[in-house]
Formats: structure tokens, C-alpha cells, sequence
């Protein structure tokens, strides 16, 4: 090893997986996609492929026991590895499972977090079908893949998207985030003032979207049932501004976004003020939402127009035009991503 | 959760895995074989079938930067994956590799492992295809998972053992195990007096298996050649009494092992007898020397009868015969598998 030293944050977690694998040849023709989308595509047949997709989550920086349940824990790992093989339009079928645990944890714990595994598993599908268990030296991590298939020419990638589609989300955005905040101040509270109960009251919706989301796998079934194909996907995991940035540099593409269509619950909307935040941003920043980002043609405009799950909130516009949030007094403002960095 | 609190260590690893495992269904007919091998089988074709096997390394567990190179650290951490897939007969096409790291480690440092990473991929060609990069509290955690492939008939399971089968072991077996015992040596001198230069002359081999074992992948070419299909096969990761009690176990059949047929290099031998350890136990009892061991039908002998790489080690018997190594005396005795249990 060289002398010199630079540190992890100075590449962001995207550009150091880049910088990491930029040597990496693909050597075997059954590797149709490596890395870059939400999955990987692996060869299944002529007309089938399989999405292969990978996540590792560690306790103290991706979840905090405090306030997570473990059984919810287990339910929101599975959850979120499926989101992205619906972000690619395909089924989830199975996951392995590996977690390492150090002896603070009883056996009775592991139990909790694989009742939700299970719970998960019940709901969309999916088969457990490997795994590794080992001790660590502190905390909790779990690692999940999930395997699934889609038919080859239904697989959605972050780079379809082309000038004059429209931007479409999912559900609503924010929510999990506010949810976030107020199991944060809740803490806070509690550790200042161990006797003072919580106050979760009239937070169910947003804290229920941050312990227990759920994986759009509805929406990939609405998808085939109206006959489209969506141009380009991606699942809203680190903030809707960083997935717009992903969809457009995949893409080659720029994109005009409008406040005012931005799909924001109206509990979250509350929390937020109370916060004193504002809920665009929340939505743009926060994470964990889980929601499915995607651009259709135009001529699909009328296949999903009025479903309730789906909402136009932008269209793509040419590249040299850049990234633009239009806000409600129809100001434009460039966006920057400000999802997760992890190494900050 | 109750207030019951047991232990993690009361169950093992394996015992662990089944107890928490023991609820799941399979709900997806694509889903051939899950829990309990070395790897998990997916449908393909009619012909074909996928195998996937996950593995997670935790520092300070699994691995010590003091002595392990990070570069080997990452050739080592795919060769054992890869040896999974051997286990089962099948050719590895496709890893992922998710890493999570503190801040102590530059991405100097990264590229270090990556290399390694990148160096086993070809050797072994595979492609790296997805992956998950984060940060941790601490240490470094690496959990790799891999994906490969193989005719249907081909496939070996750990539970084809047969009566009267022959048992064979690849390669020679610990060395890996003996040269942790040289490393963890002279870094205890080192630590006592960091001025003297650690002694590893003469160690090459053992260190080499220990630092940069490798995956039999030309084992699995052989046996193809040779138009042998193994009754079963585990690969050496765990020591050879731990392989064989698995064999045996899944396989609902007992077993003799010979003492004085075990492969064990002189190298392995003499720094066994220098650090006052008998061979045998070495070679039973350590860890990683990623050999393969199966089993093949009576007729099969003359097909693998003086292959420099395969050694006829013990046969097969009834179930109710017992598992018992045979010693240089021909005295019996039952074995116990006493590979790692992270949990100790």
C-alpha cells in the first residue's frame, strides 16, 4: 500500500462504488447488467432474466434499536430488497439472509427479527433460501439479496428515459422521514426525562411509514395490467431528488419537477411545519419512502391517468437543459442531491 | 419480546440457523433447494439450475488485518464463496460484494481489497456485479454472495452418501490452520518486542494456505473429465470432522475415516509436531483449507484410483455404525466435529 492516505467521504458512496470496480471486465455472457441499477440481470432464458440485488445494513448507522423494533427491523430489510427488484419492473422470488450479532444479543431477539423476516417473506412471496449467522464484536448487521426474474423486455432501467416523458411517482413522499424525526425527538426526550411517556399520538401514519414500509409490488402488477412499460425506474430509497439525479445521469436527460405535484401526505405535511421544515424538502431529502420513481411516454399518459397510486410530477426535458425543481411561484431551482451520504 | 433470555451459544451456528429458519415455507416453485447446504439451488432450465451461496467476514472474527493483507483478504474472501459453489458441483459465474467500513480505512486502503477482489475474479471468472458499500462503527464486514451454475443431474448435495461409498478428500489438509498457528505466533512476539522481525522462513506454504487459499475449481473440471457425478460433496471450510459429520448427517449414513490416509503435507507436519499438535488433529479440527470432500459409488474407483489431487480417505457404512476415525493403532474413535462456533 502506498503512503497516501484520502479519506472515505471524499468520493460519496455512488462514486466510490464507481472508483472501486472501474477495472472490473464482465467475462461470463450470462452477466447481462452488472453494476449501476437498482439489480444486477443475470441470463435466465431467451425471454426471462433474473434480477439479483444487495443490501447491508448496520446497526447505529442504517437503524437504531431504541426505537426500531427488531421484528420490524426484519419486515423493513426485506421490504426495502424487494423495492428494488420492483424498481427494475421485476417479481421478487427469493432472498438469503446472512446477520452477524454480538453475544448481547439473546436468542429470543433473533426470533423477533425473523418473525418479521417471515412476516415479509408471507407478504410478498419471496423464499428464504440461504443465509450465514456468525457473532460480531459489536452490534447488529444484516446482509440480504434478493433474487427475482421479469421478462427480458419488461426489465426497467435507470437509463430509458427519454425527452418528453413524464416523471411519475408513487404513494406519497416524506413520510417516513417526518416519521423519523419524531421518533428522534421522542428519544431525545426520553433520555433527558426517562419517566415522560412518548407522545406518538396522532403519528401512527408517519412512523408506521418508517418502521414497517412496504415494497410497491402492487404497483409492478398495476403496471402490467395497464399495459406499460415504464421507460426508466428506480425505487425512492435515498430522497426523491437523489433518484431524479440517478434516472437523469443514467439517462442522459434533464428534467423539470414541479413542487405543487409532489405527492406529500397531509399528516406529513403537518408534522413538518410543527418541525419547522419544509415538506418539498422533506420529500427531495428524506429517505426510506420506498415509493417507485418512474418515466412513461407520453402516449401512456391516458393508461395511468387518474390512478390513484400514480401521480405526474415532472417530465424529462434534453440534457443541456439540467435539473430544475420548479417551485410554487414558479421559480426554478437546480437540484442537488442531498440523499444519504453514509461516509459523512 | 419475553423476558426469557437464552443464550446464542447454547445453539451453534447450525443449530441457530435451523431453529430460526424452521418456520419458512417455499412458496415459489423456481425455489429447488434452500437451507442446509452449501449453496441454494434456483430452476433455470429444464436442464439447468442456479446456484447461490452468501457468506459474511467480520474483522476481528473471521479475519485480522495485523497479519491478513487486505489484498488477500479480498482474493480469500471471494475463493470461499466460489468454493461453495464448487461444493456443489457447479461453475461460479457472478459475485456481489457488499463492504461496510469505519473511517480508520483510506480508500487506499479499499483498493487494496478490491485488487484482491478483482485478482480472484479472474482466476476464477467471475463477474462482479452489484454490491453495497457503507459505513460502520467499526472494523471492516464484507458479505459476499455468489452465483453459479450447473446441469441438474450434476448438482451434488451433502446427502447422496451412500453405504459403502468411498470417501475422498482433495489437495492436503491442514496447512491453512497451521499457518494461523505461525502468524498468530509471531504476532504475539511482535506485540512483546516490536523491534524483533517476525520468523516466518521455511513457512511458505502453510502461510500461503492460510493467506491465499484457493477455490477447487479444477477439482470440478476433473471429476467432469473423469465423467464422474459425486454421491456428495461438501468443501473443507469448517475441518474435516465438521464436513464429514454433515455428510453423514444429511445423508443418514455412518462413516470410517483412516488416520493414516488423511493427506497432510510434511510441511504441515513438522510445524504440527513443533508447536507440540498432532497432524491428524490439525487436519480434522482446523479450519479453511477449502478442500473438497465427497463421496463416489465402489465402481467409480478406478476412474479417480492415483489422481495426484484425490485421496481415498475412509468409506462409507450404516448409519448405525457410527462416525469413528480409525487411528494408526486401528483403534476407533467416535468423532465429534469440533470446527468454529462463532459463538464460543
Amino acid at each position: 500500500m502506498s503512503d497516501k492516505r484520502t479519506e472515505l467521504d471524499t468520493l460519496g458512496e455512488f462514486g466510490l462504488i464507481d472508483h472501486l470496480t472501474k477495472n472490473f471486465e464482465t467475462l461470463n455472457s450470462s452477466t447481462q447488467f452488472g453494476i449501476g441499477d437498482d439489480a444486477a440481470v443475470v441470463a435466465l432464458s431467451e425471454s426471462e432474466s433474473q434480477l439479483i440485488s444487495t443490501d447491508m445494513l448496520i446497526e447505529g448507522v442504517h437503524f437504531n434499536l431504541m426505537y426500531m423494533p427488531l421484528k420490524h427491523l426484519g419486515y423493513k430489510a426485506v421490504a426495502s430488497n424487494v423495492s428494488d427488484i420492483c424498481a427494475m419492473n421485476g417479481v421478487a422470488e427469493q432472498i438469503t439472509v446472512s446477520i452477524a450479532v454480538s453475544n448481547r444479543f439473546p436468542i429470543e431477539a433473533l426470533e423477533e427479527l425473523y418473525d418479521g423476516i417471515h412476516a415479509a417473506c408471507k407478504t410478498y412471496n419471496v423464499d428464504l433460501i440461504g443465509g450465514d449467522t456468525s457473532s460480531s464484536l459489536s452490534g447488529l448487521t444484516i446482509s440480504i439479496t434478493a433474487i427475482g426474474r421479469a421478462k427480458k423486455e419488461e426489465i426497467t432501467y435507470r437509463s430509458g428515459a427519454k425527452e418528453n416523458d413524464l416523471l411519475v411517482s408513487t404513494g406519497d413522499l416524506g413520510a417516513a422521514y417526518m416519521g423519523l424525526q419524531v421518533l428522534e425527538r421522542e428519544k431525545q426526550v426520553f433520555e433527558a426525562s426517562p419517566d415522560i411517556q412518548p407522545d406518538l399520538d396522532g403519528h401512527d401514519y408517519i412512523i408506521g411509514r418508517q418502521l414497517k414500509p412496504e415494497a410497491r409490488v402492487d404497483v409492478v402488477g398495476f403496471l402490467k395490467q395497464l399495459n406499460v412499460v415504464p421507460t426508466s425506474m428506480i425505487d425512492i430509497s435515498d430522497g426523491l431528488a437523489s433518484e431524479i439525479m440517478h434516472i437523469c445521469t443514467a439517462s442522459g436527460v434533464g428534467c423539470h419537477v414541479y413542487d405543487e405535484k409532489i405527492p406529500i401526505d397531509g399528516k406529513t405535511s403537518m408534522t413538518a411545519i410543527d418541525f419547522n421544515l419544509d415538506p418539498a424538502t422533506c420529500a427531495l431529502n428524506g429517505g426510506e419512502d420506498y415509493e417507485l420513481l418512474f418515466t412513461v411516454r407520453q402516449e401512456d399518459y391516458d393508461k395511468i391517468k387518474g390512478n390513484p397510486h400514480m401521480t405526474v410530477i415532472g417530465h424529462i426535458t434534453d440534457k443541456n437543459d439540467g435539473i430544475y425543481f420548479i417551485d410554487k411561484n414558479g421559480s426554478a431551482i437546480e437540484l442537488s442531491a442531498q440523499g444519504w451520504n453514509h461516509f459523512k
